[in-house]
């Protein structure tokens, strides 16, 4: 085990020794971080891998600058220190040091030891730069009195929580569902006078446009949008300057407002100190309400995605209506077969994020006295649900709905054969003689109009003028 | 509010005075229970009505009864009390006092107040049994002292939930599956010989017969029963005994097991104590577990009732395999429509328990030291979740199962346009010729004959000795 | 079964004789409801109860009003047929007639004949309040020719959805937050200045005060109420107007939006016509978002509602830090023992509320084609979760927040004791340091003054200097 | 995009050309993947990394030597081509080629691209085996008509993911399990002397054995693990042999058979071919199921972590009646403090698996027809759940369970404060009396023997012989 010193075949160490609180830990030679990582990556052997979100990384990078100048301009920390502090910071939001950050979600739940770990890789980074050796020499820079100067694991992490989650949610969700909503949207307008019959409940129902249908796509999508765009405000308050319990306990006056400036500054984001830190620290409501916008846009996107594959569903033995494009061979054993295999796609998607809905309500809602320790947990599947809805969104849109195409074919024989067009017949002959002609005429497989003939309830002439499916779609877009 | 004393029109007091160790009530005069529950009902106003489960309080019955029987061998209770408690317990078995417990789910969690409820009601049922008028004189049967002799809310409540678990799940629940299944066993056998298309991904494969698709939804039953029926060992654990905290404390030696006898005497139920009382106390995973199967049942009926919809979905703009009774006209503006409305009910109904299952898991997930107390909430769910699936499957069976029938024309019209037969061509020509066939038939809307032998690749003699759908359906059965 | 001609002890018959494009159905002679209600209540023998909500049923009596009223004034309905369905219906809204609604919610998924309930009820009503008998004589207002005109099942029901969601969101829910939200403010700012030990990790740390830890508090449940409010406007949204598929088919010009006026007469509350009908009958997105804020809000009091109970745990083993009234004996079997039972209710509706968003999650995202068809289960879930949530908080409120009191000695006994008070000391000897002393305190069972002195780190003057909670509360509020 | 050439730096060519039924593909040159897997890898980039469990790859390794083995029994493929495919199949379980398997989870739901890199994997791994360059010469073994000969990608993957959970449940989860039972079990049995006071709703309650208590945590998992036992069986059904859609068209007689019996001699598990192919390829109630064992085994650890945690609190200020293992300094500001860092990453760890186990929920109850397309969704969120148990299991172990000791002094300070000994006095006294004992204990701060004496209940010298905490643990183990 790492904790061991470890020799290699030359004999050579292959660790360094490093200290904290609790004693001395080996650490391998050549990686940034420090005592406290390496515990942590030794007594939390969980999943195969590295498994704390990169995003995560990333927001400590933003928050530790955005700390090291609030406390440079509040007199608790020099300029150099500021600047080398800012310098790794910068390396780190570039992607530059992500290797260094070797620990995994299920660690302790207030996330402490990836906070260390930003603390240890910053320290020990610019103790390089600065022309030392690794784990030789005095660190000019202190993983806790400098780095994390003003702050405790308690308030940065879920800090790091709200800057990524929010930034994920700009860059890569609402991106992604604009372009397919957009798409949607001019699928909807190029298809509004196909007019085609309708279904409820599974059976044939009176006709619309194929427009008026992914037209209510568009309008989930944009109602989805809108919930989510609601959240961002809840996300934007930063638990940073609340320290241990909230009350900003060694914190110099003014730090909390100054440094979600810097934050909002380095970021491009409207973030703003939380107007409670008791709340921003003990339960995390925010991630709760903003995922669970994201649930919304999964239960639309799974309507959206199975929709559309029933539509497209055969090519002949099943509705048949659209044309979706075709991506790959859709079966090792079936020649020429084709299936909507993005929506698919989506479709997982979606019940993964309604899954880990579940998992942020119950960590959600955990949280105990001063402190929610379910951080990690919640990060990991907002930051997951987030990316997927994003990505299978720009996915569906490039290889699937922009491809959309109607089987005019197949949408023509539904609208002729279809019985409900007898309900253009109510206003004129009364409901249940309607409902005679109808049911006649699927007992005998005849035609609404052959029935209704028959019948001698309408004449021939009438049904022309009565039952025309193009005046059936609605005074409503 | 009724802890004021209530005087009618005529200036009559029409409450009666009570009381316990927090002091005096006033209780509606004519109603049997007592203060404390009397307490409950005025302190939790949570939700329109009464909706502890009458299920609970019959087990209550059965429980009481028990304990008196066990006590009175174990001589701590007279055979005089004993009989008189057994007396009341049968008229709640029977459901002659439900009208006596007024509480609601959302009491303490441990159930305490619906356990003296009952202690109440029968004691001063008891009274009133004894010629005395509700109210007046000494109880001869104290609700502490006797009734809940060697008893405490925390073992009662549990052991009541597992007998009204139990019962529901071979009184309603697993006949109803079993009902279900029989019928799909049936309509399997009988349409043996129904070749017909498959599908995957939603588009055309390669054909089986209707009865081999149904048997999928048989087998799925037949291992949810089988998963169900692994519960039962769980829940017949009984809690009872273990008093206040799992220790047995203030019990005869010998109570736990002889009271469980007696349960399972009384109720015809293979009870037993619980092996561990300390875990039966503060955790109910066997109500959990159970549940899951429950939960895995609603998996199988949503997918079993959705399929049947769809392949019923038409009739004649859809795919339109199979035809579904009609029940009751499906419009209140389409003439003639008729849905699928009991795969509607069982689908709900699938929702509603993969809900309940998270109710339960969150609720069995937070016991604190020795007590779970969110007891009440577990049992609602899971009966609702127990007697809706029964209910359901029986509702289901009877009106639509039993008259599912094949429509024929459909059936023959997809299977003789499928592409997907080329399959049967794969050993003989290859996967890509196979292929190129398949795409050209469905380019040129030709049928796959036609398209073999426009491109050379099989002879007509060959497409008709190599494509035989009745061929198609396997060695499996 | 009352399909088959009823008859009494005298051998005259119970039931009366109704039609429907079906056929005969009996019905019993004294109700209003008629042959397709008659049905449903027969086809749908699931669940012990009637258990379509009263909110739904309500909901019904003020569209149905409204459709007559807007009718009227696009000259499709006589005057004296929108008065006499009018009188019914505020009969409806009035509550006297919901003995006349007897379906489950387990029926279709459209609530197709709750709708025909509703058009049977006024229909029937209007016929005896015109006095005639029930069944005998031709019905002067038709239940789907008049009653229903303008209307499908598949456009009421999702706006008897809306009304009732809204209405018991402003009615119930959100006064019963607010009044909750209010005590504990009051609460918060009464307890400013008691100053308390913190606990992150449930371990100790850093002090804060009462006040401010029910701040928190007060936080979740002002930004809870924030994210309800947001999801108000989509609620707001009505599908009445889409008629059967979305298009407004049979509908006169200008009738979505009337109606939609007059049923915010009528309920005092800002409903509007539906941007998009078709969403409106395919999704019921709006109530997966007014849920998922109900699923925040339960996330939240759990968290409240768990903590409150923690911090008054005891009263000698525990934490005992707080005061709860004691509503009623806590144990059938410990003598003077009080539960927070409260609390215990909270914490059992939240568990209900995020099992009930799973179901509405799973069922939202279920529409298919032109209708989603698990619209009465996302109701009852809905609306369940809105009550008890409500009257939750108020009962939470009455019986135990407003008693709330601090348990000063308690209090003062952990303050005393906690060694984490050492973190005052970072500052002024290091972080290092400081661990040394508070390590060295619990491992010889020693005060951190003792120790501190001990170790030679820090004199007693700069201990009484450095080491002051009323100063570590913090420059945040 | 890597559809089009990659041309390098020095303008040689660093891709070749593959060719499916769809056409050319341009592949990465040394990458043993072909034009299937390319095609996938372009048309789902959704999530950053190839997220295909490698637990499903090695499967595949399993299942393909299994086909080529039953194959050439069966004489539809010649020996060699079966050593060929069976040495790179054994390439594949020793993991030597999971570089070679770039695909995601969010593909089509039948993940046929994963089966079809499989077929490519190892045909070009047996065409570079024999000598060849990559993409040079024609394959001797084709990827469809040899390595997927008598498969389908409908029955292969679910094969995969039954032999994939099975493995890990018996490799990972059941051992870590067990190896915590086992340590609890100890613990339970060293510590039943160990008297100390219960508690029920937090609040003080009777006493019982530390090792009573801990024996409720080991019957939970011996509960847990058998109710996971119970659920191999389903699991050790395999699919493989039904090819596209349960009817084994295109297979050997006797093949299922014979291929399950060679996966289970390949993995040494009880494999065998499924009863009904067609539940085997449209649903996957075996997954839903078995993962119905692994929530309740999460519900159990929340339980038993959060309980855990609850007794060490403290040190001074909480319940401080256990001491746990310090394995990490537990704040970044609070110097000295320690957290039960372990208990947090078990009780993330069930937050999720409770997360997935809706995912899988939604997953499984929506196949349509002759499939169900959430398989890989439903396979990384059961792999994901078994290995974070096991692994959680292990850690909490090692790294907290087996270092757990009783804070002696912490629990002799509880047990001599509480009022709850008073319930001793019930058999004696009354219920009734008892309750004024402790009630006036309670309000002036005596001990029960003070209050009891002072208020003529009891003599010092009964109260000496019926107060003993020692008698008060019970008859029951």
């Amino acid at each position: 085990m790492s904790i061991l010193k470890e020799i290699n075949n030359t004999g050579l160490s292959v660790s360094r020794t490093e200290h904290d609180s609790m004693g001395d830990v080996q650490v391998p030679r050549n990686r940034y971080w420090g005592a406290q990582t390496e515990r942590s990556r030794n007594n939390f052997k969980i999943g195969p891998k590295a498994s704390m979100p990169e995003e995560i990384i990333e927001a400590f990078g933003f928050l530790k600058k955005a700390a090291a100048y609030a406390n440079k301009d509040l007199n608790v920390l020099p300029t150099d220190k500021r600047d080398l502090i800012a310098k790794v910071c910068d390396e780190i939001i570039d992607g530059k040091l992500f290797g260094e950050f070797p620990l995994v979600i299920w660690q302790t739940g207030s996330g402490t030891q990836s906070n260390m770990n930003a603390n240890e890789v910053i320290s020990n980074r610019i103790h390089v730069l600065q022309g030392n050796e690794m784990g030789e020499g005095k660190l000019y820079v202190h993983p806790n009195d400098d780095v994390n100067k003003s702050q405790s694991s308690n308030d940065t992490f879920p800090t790091a929580m709200h800057i990524a989650a929010y930034k994920i949610l700009v860059d890569i969700t609402i991106p992604g569902i604009e372009k397919l909503r957009d798409t949607l949207r001019i699928k909807s307008e190029n298809f509004t006078n196909v007019v085609k019959i309708g279904r409820t409940h599974l059976m044939d129902a009176t006709p619309l446009t194929l427009g008026q249908e992914i037209s209510g796509y568009v309008s989930q999508l944009d109602h989805g949008l809108k919930a989510l765009r609601h959240t961002l405000d809840h996300l934007s308050e930063l638990a940073l300057g609340g320290t241990a319990v909230g009350t900003g306990m060694n914190t110099p006056k003014g730090y909390d407002v100054a440094v979600a400036k810097y934050i909002a500054d380095f970021t491009g984001l409207p973030f703003r100190t939380a107007d409670n830190k008791f709340e921003a620290l003990s339960a995390h409501d925010a991630v709760v309400e903003s995922h669970g916008a994201l649930k919304q846009i999964a239960v639309s996107l799974m309507h959206i995605a199975n929709n559309i594959r029933m539509l497209a569903s055969g090519p002949r033995c099943s509705i048949g209506e659209l044309h979706l494009p075709e991506n790959e061979p859709g079966s090792s054993i079936m020649p020429g077969k084709v299936n909507p295999t993005q929506n698919e796609a989506v479709t997982m998607v979606a019940a993964q994020v309604m899954g880990n809905d579940v998992a942020i309500t119950v960590a959600g809602s955990n949280g105990q006295f001063q402190l929610n320790v379910f951080k990690p947990v919640m990060a990991a599947n907002f930051l997951q649900s987030a990316r997927l809805i994003g990505d299978a969104c720009c996915s569906f849109n490039e290889h699937c709905a922009l491809g959309i195409e109607p089987n005019y074919d197949g949408i023509k024989k539904h609208l002729e054969t279809s019985l409900m067009l007898v309900t253009a017949l109510n206003p004129h002959i009364g409901y249940d003689n309607s409902a005679r002609i109808a049911k006649a005429a699927l007992k005998d497989n005849k035609s609404l109009r052959e029935s209704a003939i028959a019948l001698g309830l309408v004449t021939n002439e009438q049904f022309d003028e009565w039952v025309r499916p193009e005046d059936m779609i609605g005074t409503i877009k």
